[in-house]
């Protein structure tokens, strides 16, 4: 039996590389939207005992069921149209759609991206637009590192050597990466879709990753650093260090290699979940330099307002001079939804302006993408 | 046992997307890359009772052992500096390294990639030189659909706007995507090292996606099609798409929106398994277009060369001063040795002049950063 499980994983392994060679076996299509929008998944898994759909458009996991020459099938929905992380578990362990390129990039899970289409494309589809590109960029981070960007330039950017836009930073959360938001956000086609529509300003959009400090230490040969708990003094530096590469490195960056309008009204940051957290840490603590402020799914304490942030907090006046746009948004079954109300509240209670958008459902993507296509259409105006 | 299971799926699906909060159970590094080129995988699994890991640095698959909190490990090597491909089998499943953010784009397997790093850094490894930048572009396609191109600029690219480039088009192999060139071939890594140490042209490469069908058949909400077996007609129809694709739509993209020098000798064009066969037939068959020519593990048949592409090989003469380069190359374990050793031989007997490089090894992307690296050197001089 190990033999042959040893002698299965080579010959998978070496099989899975011969790009060459058309497959052997059965060809699996995964996932399959119809025309109801009802959705099949396949899963090939001969030797399987119990393969299960887990994903966010359904209530609970589902199992499928083994049919011809070992592909494991189901049908579900009709799904709301969105976009979904999904996996499938086999015999306990999760794994990715194989038959699927679109994936959920991420430091700890692995998951698939499932696209259900609205009968006319949503504000994230691809549709028949100019569209903008998206660049990975290397840039000198802090500690002597080499940081990696994802930034989007908007249609026509190339086309305009004149011209300069304001640049909205975008941080995502703890275990995403910079490619997150393009790759499940899909903050480009969000963005070519609002503008085509005139709905928000042409800008370039600068998506860090969150997680310096794996990354120093992984690129100084020391072993990727734990998540630290939340609010422990471990977590508040690495939150700083962020802020550091956020002002020190990424925007003299940004702003050397793009034509990028270099005063605060034309600089926006927001942040999803710890990305929102560390939002207001560079926002609230440099107010000279970021004047429209978004925060999905994140707040600040009221202790943290009423010490770190208290030049904020004690003059309203000036902050809310000072800010175009103080954005909160969660969901109503978010486990941040709580804390979001009680930072709303205090934001009520000291007279700082805001706005917000409290949406059903959880800490997700599908939110994310709700707050960003709202988010975007406010800012530089 | 079913509901325990369901349970197990959904709450690990639920876990999996609570991305605020720090991670219950145990923290898992992998891959952990030692001082001595060993290196040790870890992967969270309490429930499994077997977990093997493969990759393309062993020899054979090699079992890992369970430890503490379910914890599977093992240390392998001393590894070979390079970039491998690799995966764990879980009770028969393969997977992902969960915790590993480097993976291998691709329509059909799902892998991670382990970077072993060299004494000094490798020609595809970061290094400490100016960077150049990695686009994602979203251009009109053939037959109404929109695909996709990852394309890379050299560095200066952006701060010289009276300068123009020559351009290198780069073509994947069977169910890789139009990343693969950029996440597991490091072409942008490999390029900004070369330009650095003064080995190569300044060069924009464009990475387009070989597959135009199926991106075809799912943006008209088709099922994706099958790869058809090799050297039947629907094999042909599907070469035939990319280079109407490449000619057509790509070429004409890229010269209205990059500065690209808009003639034969300033253009180049390589491909690796399926992606060389899509070259030679868009090179050889459109020889006003290309003048430097490369396969990687890949060939044309005599029988091809005697009938579709007769004016290149009944003309040695003419092809000759045609082609600045046709380069050849191949790992003397690859599947497609014999067929390449074939195509050189053909080359020679009918005084076609060619450069090759004949690699150990087989069918992998280790081979393939090697041509890359060689071949890139030899263009546009």
């Amino acid at each position: 039996m190990k033999k042959q499980l040893l002698r299965i994983a080579f010959l998978f392994f070496l099989y899975g590389n011969l790009e060459a060679q058309p497959p052997r076996g059965p060809f699996v299509r995964s996932p399959q939207v119809h025309q109801d929008k009802t959705v099949t998944f396949e899963y090939l898994a001969p030797n399987a005992e119990k393969v299960i759909l887990g994903g966010q458009f359904l209530n609970s996991s589902v199992e499928m069921t083994k049919g011809e020459q070992g592909i494991w099938r189901v049908t579900v929905g009709p799904v709301q149209p969105d976009i979904y992380p999904y996996n499938f578990v086999v015999d306990g362990t999760s794994v990715m759609d194989p038959g699927n390129v679109d994936y959920f990039p991420n430091e700890r899970f692995k998951g698939s991206i499932l696209l259900v289409p609205g009968d006319e494309p949503r504000m994230y589809e691809l549709r028949d637009v100019p569209h903008g590109s998206v660049t990975y960029e290397y840039y000198p981070s802090i500690e002597g590192s080499t940081g990696s960007l994802v930034v989007y330039t908007p249609p026509g950017y190339d086309a305009s050597p004149d011209k300069s836009y304001p640049v909205f930073y975008l941080i995502s959360g703890t275990t995403d990466t910079e490619e997150t938001f393009f790759k499940v956000g899909r903050t480009n086609w969000i963005l070519d879709n609002l503008i085509a529509e005139g709905l928000a300003e042409p800008m370039i959009v600068v998506m860090p990753n969150g997680n310096t400090a794996a990354r120093i230490a992984e690129q100084n040969g020391g072993a990727k650093p734990d998540d630290p708990a939340r609010d422990t003094e471990a977590a508040f530096e690495r939150m700083k260090q962020l802020e550091d590469d956020l002002i020190k490195q990424i925007i003299p960056y940004v702003e050397s290699n793009y034509r990028a309008i270099k005063d605060r009204e034309s600089r926006a940051i927001a942040g999803f979940s710890r990305g929102g957290g560390q939002t207001l840490r560079v926002a609230y603590g440099n107010m000279d330099t970021f004047a429209w402020v978004c925060t999905y799914a994140a707040s600040a304490s009221p202790k943290d307002m009423d010490t770190d942030f208290i030049s904020v907090s004690s003059n309203p006046e000036q902050t809310n001079k000072l800010l175009k746009l103080n954005w909160v948004s969660v969901g109503n079954s978010d486990f941040m939804y709580p804390s979001t109300i009680e930072y709303i509240k205090y934001l009520d209670e000291h007279k700082i302006k805001f706005q917000s958008l409290i949406t059903a459902g959880g800490h997700t993507w599908m939110n994310v993408k709700k707050y960003v296509t709202e988010s975007a259409q406010l800012l530089f105006k």
